[in-house]
């Protein structure tokens, strides 16, 4: 299968690209570094050592596997680099990486928020034109997001939602709520996507994906050149990868605020699992299908606790600071969302359990000369704004505050 | 009232300004002329003739009234045009119809579509981070449409829909099946906004606007410089306003494909009316409020024939030649869309009739030798990539063609 990765230089496209041509599929990677020159710029950057360039990575690989992974380096909002792409390399799936995954980088300022809207929103629509243009038969593998859907209080379902109102029927989107500017822009792509299936009859998978975490795959342990990248800052690390680097390097876990919020989340090698799942399974004609891309519900706060555990094991000890919450959120809610569509297609799921914490640890100390701690505490707020007083709320506004839901 | 018009030199942004000037308001207007560049760039334009700029219309109102608008020419995804706006005319609120309204531009090829919801997107962000900057209590009154919606097989509700599912309760966004990728744009916008008021407190309310027909206002009629423009093209002009044109013109009536598509209506002074009262009744701190803005539902039929009555009145003989429909849509289906709200906050509608049409056949008629025909006969094509062929697409795809439901 001819398989084109956007991203393809990423936390998760570069191992998916090596997972992928391992499996025997023609694997083509699209990326501009646009993650490595916004880090370059705040003076952070990956834990990991990684290549310099995608050059180098596909080089290193080939070296390895005899195996050819072929690169184009350019920004997907450049129509000219896009084109080009889907013309040299015409593919059977696109899997979409290709964006700013950052809530905290949205929420910074104007200028990071229209960014990561300009840049997610425009890519993603070259790439329906380009498809609808060049490959109207492929099928679209785009990551979303879980925070897409925020924390409603209903049962989440994947992606659809049959509503009876007033003695009649329908299956219409599920609502969202979501959670920052960067969320919003996965919004915007699957309300694009969904049109441009429903009306060009284009395929695609909306991935909504709960929280990676993980360092290490079956490829990325063959040489050392081809490690990906391992982000444990506020910005933009997640929430299992940063406590454990702050485990690590004897900083306390910092959940935010009461650490109650619940959230889905699944092991890397579930990640290139559920996009191959999807890749061999492509959505008909005119579908635009939506899976619930996690394996386990945990709230910060027994992830923290989990990493504590770990680390006594180890002979780490590990303290909780809870800090004050810097996003808005609720902080008490129900959450149950379905997960069901990529078991159904053969998903085996890597559930979470100290052992994997633990091998973290290991990678992690490897590395502990390369943590810069500045980076670690929150320092982005979702109030960048005047504050709203509770007496200004309007009793929906409210209600989240009033009703700590706890099931 | 401190009043900032976005887009306002537009159809509905130019005469909104002056009724509301007319009432007392302090009006500030920005527009960059974008419709004039695009119409200038096709080589159409308005049916009326409207003052060539900002100035001029400004100049004339002034004489005639002895009131005052400010002007800013600039391009709202500009931040320093916004900034400068904000700082020098703290507002209020802000009517925000400074984007771009048409669907057929947004489907007629990737560049028109990525420049409509770039505008559209970004140009709203940077307001909604001025507002949170600069007048984080002003109240946002954004002109949305009743095409966010599409033809779900439900009861429309005004916004936010109340849903049990699975033994439990919420209320969330109405779902939205958008039309056009221009629909889509203002679903980004919806969703952005809805997001900035419950982060960050602010006070909005979303106009989903019906289809508006109509010429002239209180304000237009009192001086030819103060008219509005009028667009009767396949891409510009809605509905009614081109039946009405193409009426006089001696031009058949082209409803597209059945005709049987049903919408939501109004008359252009019942939209004045709207944002006032908006105006007036401000949204609360932290309350996403959505009102569908339209007075009546009919059919495209429906509103052939009204025109055709009213042209036998007035001794003109029109014809009725449906085309092929060149959108991608549902011709029979359900539609039930409420709008309570503005007229709890006590709007009384215009309601259309054959007088208001054979009035808009009078002011076309003193116009009529600066209709351009070639651009009246539908060009813009929905379907401009691979047609999708019946028997690839999936059940739920099939259903809108198999369940014309017609209540």
């Amino acid at each position: 299968m001819k398989i084109l990765i956007l991203g393809g230089d990423g936390y998760l496209g570069w191992p998916t690209a090596m997972y992928l041509s391992n499996r025997g599929h023609d694997v083509h990677v699209v990326d501009n570094y646009l993650r490595r020159k916004v880090h370059a710029e705040a003076g952070s950057g990956s834990l990991t050592v990684i290549a310099p360039d995608l050059a180098t990575r596909v080089g290193a690989w080939r070296e390895v596997t005899g195996k050819t992974i072929t690169v184009t380096e350019g920004d997907l909002t450049e129509w000219s680099v896009v084109e080009q792409a889907f013309r040299e390399f015409p593919p059977d799936a696109i899997i979409h990486y290709g964006e700013i995954p950052a809530a905290p980088y949205s929420m910074k300022d104007r200028r990071r928020c229209v960014l990561t809207q300009y840049n997610n929103v425009i890519n993603t629509l070259n790439v329906i034109w380009a498809m609808n243009e060049f490959a109207p038969d492929a099928h679209l593998v785009k990551l979303g997001t879980m925070g897409e859907y925020g924390t409603p209080n209903i049962d989440i379902e994947e992606g659809w939602l049959e509503i009876d109102h007033n003695g009649r029927h329908d299956r219409l989107p599920f609502p969202k709520l979501p959670a920052s500017f960067y969320h919003c822009s996965k919004v915007h792509d699957s309300t694009n996507i969904e049109f441009a299936c429903r009306v060009w009859g284009m395929r695609a998978t909306d991935l909504n994906q709960g929280v990676v975490y993980g360092i290490e795959t079956e490829e990325t342990r063959l040489d050392a050149r081809l490690a990906t990248r391992f982000d444990y800052d506020e910005i933009w690390g997640t929430a299992l990868n940063r406590f454990c680097a702050q485990a690590v390097i004897g900083h306390p876990l910092t959940p935010y605020g009461s650490g109650e919020q619940c959230r889905g989340f699944l092991n890397i090698l579930d990640t290139l699992r559920c996009v191959e799942l999807s890749c061999l399974n492509p959505a008909d004609r005119g579908e635009f299908r939506v899976f619930n891309q996690f394996t386990e519900q945990f709230t910060i706060n027994q992830l923290a606790e989990l990493v504590q555990r770990a680390g006594k094991e180890c002979g780490i000890d590990v303290a909780i600071n809870p800090v004050a919450n810097p996003r808005v959120e609720k902080e008490g809610h129900y959450y149950n969302a379905k997960h069901t569509r990529l078991l159904d297609l053969g998903l085996e799921p890597h559930l979470l359990s100290e052992t994997l914490v633990e091998h973290m640890f290991d990678v992690i100390s490897a590395n502990r000369d390369r943590v810069r701690t500045e980076h670690i505490m929150p320092r982005t707020t979702w109030r960048s704004g005047r504050m709203i007083r509770a007496d200004e709320m309007t009793p929906r506004q409210a209600r989240p505050v009033d009703e700590l839901v706890r099931d």
